[in-house]
């Protein structure tokens, strides 16, 4: 008789924001009039920009017609993305990284559950805590976390590194050795970031101890401090220690077209395996292609109209982000984040648990948001808040947590 | 240090239909001048049918306004999609899967290839002999197939079994019992079928070794004969025992748009777990849904035009499968499939290999195929062609053949 993967077993409860779904969905039909205002999940409420529209309808039309359809897209991506992600992402700062070491995808949360299967079995995972859930859940699944412990919320095998108030979210470097590093900055969930020395700092650790840091840069296009970096590849050395990934959901609004991309530099070599001839391997294999016209929708991000339409979208984003962080810094809370990403950290008021906030403000606001809890053990006792909201929706919001 | 997943070093050269490619690309760049016929790859030439790319400017436009602007998809498919495959693909066909039993996906490759993940670690896997890459190729990634003997072509692990000519291509029982086993009828590559008592035979048998059947049904569109099953649940029993694959590739010309669908029936139950638990936590960790934009695409292939736009198209296909069957037969070749398939699979003349029958059509008659060899060793000594490439270019294809 067949087995199933038993590391499945091993996971508590649901995916976090399938759970928040249900909760919402539930309160909901108790009380269907009230008016609820969602800022928890990281979706994107503005629509696509012109020069995207303009870019999938053109693309379309290809599509209807024997001459310009395309079948089977390369299964790393097309030319002309690859090459307008290396020149406008990496060339323009700096950043020594070629076309071929792109590897399009249907998004960072694919490309994060995957990188992993190219390494090892027993690779050590190290992470932050608070943490992105996929990044863990992903590990556990492949057999590598070990055992759950309810009362600490820890995995065994897992090497936590807690960014919280008391250290201001700057991780120390753990007391065991990881071989994986997953870092994410600007950070979901915190909205924290590192700024070019203490990243700097990492990549050296990392070359130092034989490690690899996976780092997820999401959320680079809010960066608004000229001293964070928006690239790992900024980093010296970072070409021989760095995996990077990236998404199309957060700058250009694509959570619902889905892209995104990987970055695996050629000097990443481990016993004579470049990393980058796997990671081709696996999307040779297990992967064919983004969608033609949704990589045309990518590159037009690049067009010099995209570029404008897409910065006035993100600092629409960040107007609120700025505003929902003075609104509850007004109202007496203590607050992270919102400086240079979309997301708000803010420490629970009265001693009151993560979930037990959550449901407090989802009844007596109408206003949803993620419990830190639901991102590792040190998220205990916080809260996330997205300015991904309209700017209305971002008003009332505050105007109803004040009235608390 | 870190360490890879070695079981990557262990997969012999390169995937198939890369190593394809390079020849072709190698064989252009020495013979500019060549007129190359592409009946290699199993792409579509066809462009999207006018019912798609209504419904794809459609929901470009809502993507364009704040108002019907759609973030993040549901993780298993928008209700739209699934209701539509569960109204057409099963219940028209008598076959009992509800529509929460349907997970969609960005495509049947990345559904094939990541469906071990929800097993042990140790299951046995058992393939037809020759088979499509990717079910054995994803369990080698994953550590399932021991090694692999380059003398004759198989991994220690995998349980073999063969389809050839010698048993008109019906597998048989194998003598050990495998965990998972990996079915496609219509067969990719050998474009043969099994009948629906063959098939209830396999049903049976998995239920009664206690085995998951892995059914792989990309290519019914193409079947034309009445007793030939399009789903494996239109066999009793199936629904405890079977997993159904299914691709938009080949029914409706989506290999560029990327949309597919497996079906996990809640009735698999392994030690009280549901593999439609599994499969759905899965797919909440690790994928982002399929684009909204193709969501609305595949709905379309359902509406009233939509089917007999597609009808159409198909009959396209299978009017030159039919003629590449009779060309070749004409020009006495031993020709197997292309009646339910749009693939053909034809003996090798003069006993020459596979790889030297691929050299040979590229250098004489500059046609493209698939050597028999990369699917299998029993593939050896068999050649694959495509019905999707035009008509012209098909009876070119044939005239030039038959001249050899």
């Amino acid at each position: 008789m067949y087995q199933i993967n038993e590391n499945y077993n091993k996971l508590p409860g649901n995916y976090l924001f399938s759970t928040v779904a249900k909760k919402v969905d539930a309160f909901k039909a108790a009380n269907p009039d009230a008016s609820i205002i969602r800022l928890g999940i990281g979706d994107v409420t503005q629509p696509l920009i012109p020069a995207v529209i303009e870019a999938l309808h053109k693309s379309v039309d290809e599509m209807a017609s024997a001459e310009t359809f395309r079948g089977y897209a390369p299964d790393l991506g097309y030319d002309f993305l690859r090459n307008a992600i290396a020149k406008n992402d990496y060339a323009a700062r700096g950043c020594d990284i070629a076309a071929d070491e792109i590897f399009v995808s249907d998004g960072a949360k694919s490309d994060s559950g995957a990188i992993q299967e190219i390494f090892s079995a027993d690779a050590r995972i190290a992470v932050c805590d608070p943490v992105y859930p996929v990044y863990v859940d992903s590990n556990v699944m492949a057999g590598r976390c070990g055992d759950y412990d309810a009362a600490t919320g820890k995995w065994s095998r897992v090497i936590y590194m807690p960014t919280t108030a008391e250290n201001a979210f700057i991780p120390d470097y753990p007391m065991e050795t990881p071989d994986l590093i997953y870092l994410c900055f600007p950070n979901n969930p915190t909205g924290t970031t590192l700024n070019k020395d203490q990243l700097q700092g990492w990549v050296d650790y990392a070359n130092r101890v034989g490690a690899v840091i996976l780092f997820d840069a999401a959320y680079e296009a809010y960066i608004t401090e000229a001293d964070v970096p928006h690239s790992i590849y900024e980093c010296k050395g970072a070409r021989s220690c760095a995996i990077e990934l990236r998404s199309f959901s957060k700058n250009a609004g694509f959570t619902g077209l889905r892209l995104g991309f990987t970055v695996v530099p050629k000097d990443l070599v481990c016993k004579g395996t470049a990393l980058h001839s796997l990671w081709a391997r696996r999307h040779g294999t297990r992967f064919n292609g983004a969608p033609y016209i949704v990589q045309r929708a990518g590159e037009a991000v690049y067009s010099a109209e995209g570029k404008a339409q897409i910065r006035e979208q993100i600092a629409n984003y960040q107007k609120n982000a700025a505003f929902i962080r003075q609104g509850l810094l007004d109202a007496g809370y203590e607050v992270f984040g919102g400086i240079n990403s979309p997301y708000l950290w803010l420490k629970t008021p009265k001693g009151m648990s993560s979930w037990e906030f959550f449901d407090y403000l989802l009844e007596n606001a109408n206003v949803v948001g993620t419990p830190g809890a639901g991102f590792g053990p040190s998220g205990e006792g916080y809260f996330r808040l997205t300015a991904f909201g309209s700017f209305a929706n971002s008003k009332e919001a505050i105007a109803r947590i004040q009235k608390l």
